[in-house]
């Protein structure tokens, strides 16, 4: 079964964010996986922007009402009129989550995500703590780690395995 | 702008019910438009079975919370987790709106559609009046019929135009 | 186990549907039930102010962001931020609904609420019918009949029985 | 204008996790204000049972699809079926929102809550961190000291001023 991957972030970014989000983009299309994102602009457009360049499918789940709001990479827009709420089909449709820097936003995705038992990889992002306990968010140095972590989970019965 | 075209009925359907659904799901592929369904069985599954032969792309966007519940045609599944909620997601990722046979479910993708101000095809669906108003559902006699009166709006600003 | 009944139709409605959907709102506080409506203007707004001059609790489930665009009668406020996708928490909220009129957005919540097996009385709205089935609309003469219809059924094993 | 103040916490919690809850729930009911809540168990039991010891209003909204699943403190249920989506509502429908302990859906109701703008106060909940950037939760020692920080705000035009 196909695996699908989340890209959430910011929609204003830092430039090292958005070349992070781009050659995530274009590593996800590599491996032949289905991106996910908000299709809005910053990461969410960056990362469809790297999907998209190497062939590779962008599914941008909207806030808004309008198709046409998306971003121009996006391969597919589901305009959803749900608002924030809309953060939580994102982590909903993916099977893994990766999250780049460190809006409210994103902080939800990663929580929902998490929420509903999938793995969530950070770079840059969110630091979690409560208690004693681990922070839950698998850290990742560069894209190309973050999609190693993910590849070594699929000799298990992982949600997209 | 690629126009989306979204082709509703019951998960459990008559021979010639499913018939239609297939034969839309291969039109819409052969126009170049995007098939969205409710990506469960019946008049879903024959839209997206439809689509895929003919080479096109099938969104199913899901009530439940698993993709893997998707009928094995759809292109890309979105699972929502929000039940009878998903079935505005539908109406609102639509130009237009194919309503195949008459459910209740379906019924309520009808007015949604129309409360969005989409155009609603209908062939062997629900009739509805109210007061003296015309009913508000443009008859299709045939699949190919359907199509037709799609494309009948293509010249005008139509909301794919 | 209190009852909830939902009284649904259009924001800008006839002066005869708003003296009736006052009535409803009156006498559905007058049983001791609970109203549920879109919270806004129109029919929604007449049923809360029959509900809140009689002592009964109004709850409005609003599609925008703010509770402040609620109408003055609703005794509680939920503002959902989700458009259309709303109307299927106010059917889901409800044992019972009541529609009083016929806008497109009255329509789906009949639909919705048809498809989650709750039952639908109405006072001058939509005729549905497909093939040879009967309407399943319970048409109600008066909001007098319609709470009438509602007590009969409190007998057998009925959502809020 | 009522203020409406959402208490979220875990289904499950520790003794001194509810035994705030619950007082929070009852110095709620004393303000005047209404209490938002999930509407299941744990921490959201006990808030709802302080405010209904103390003759408040309690609204729960509910991830499941029937109401009967509410606690038995809850005044109101409002059953969404919508899952996970139904923490935006718990988060839209509040003016504060107070988190108790720390799960993953309490972090996203704080995340949502904090990308609608609304302020959030925790008592031993999670910790935020990104960057150099302070900690957005504000942190209250004690259930009286988060009645106190909410009520610092009335004299500005704050959400529920």
């Amino acid at each position: 079964m196909t695996r699908y991957v989340a890209v959430i972030g910011g929609s204003e970014a830092a430039p090292d964010e958005l070349a992070k989000a781009e050659t995530l983009g274009r590593l996800i299309a590599q491996e032949g996986w289905v991106l996910v994102c908000g299709g809005l602009g910053g990461v969410m457009e960056a990362a469809a922007r790297g999907c998209a360049a190497a062939g590779g499918t962008a599914i941008g789940i909207l806030p808004g009402d309008d198709r046409r709001h998306a971003n121009p990479h996006v391969s597919f827009a589901i305009p959803t009129g749900m608002g924030e709420a809309r953060n939580a089909l994102v982590a909903r449709s993916a099977d893994v989550v990766i999250a780049v820097g460190g809006e409210f936003g994103t902080l939800s995705e990663i929580a929902l995500a998490l929420k509903m038992g999938k793995p969530v990889i950070g770079i840059g992002t969110w630091s979690l703590g409560v208690d004693d306990r681990p922070d839950p968010i698998v850290r990742a140095e560069s894209p190309e780690d973050a999609i190693a972590r993910i590849e070594d989970r699929s000799g298990g019965p992982g949600p997209g395995g």
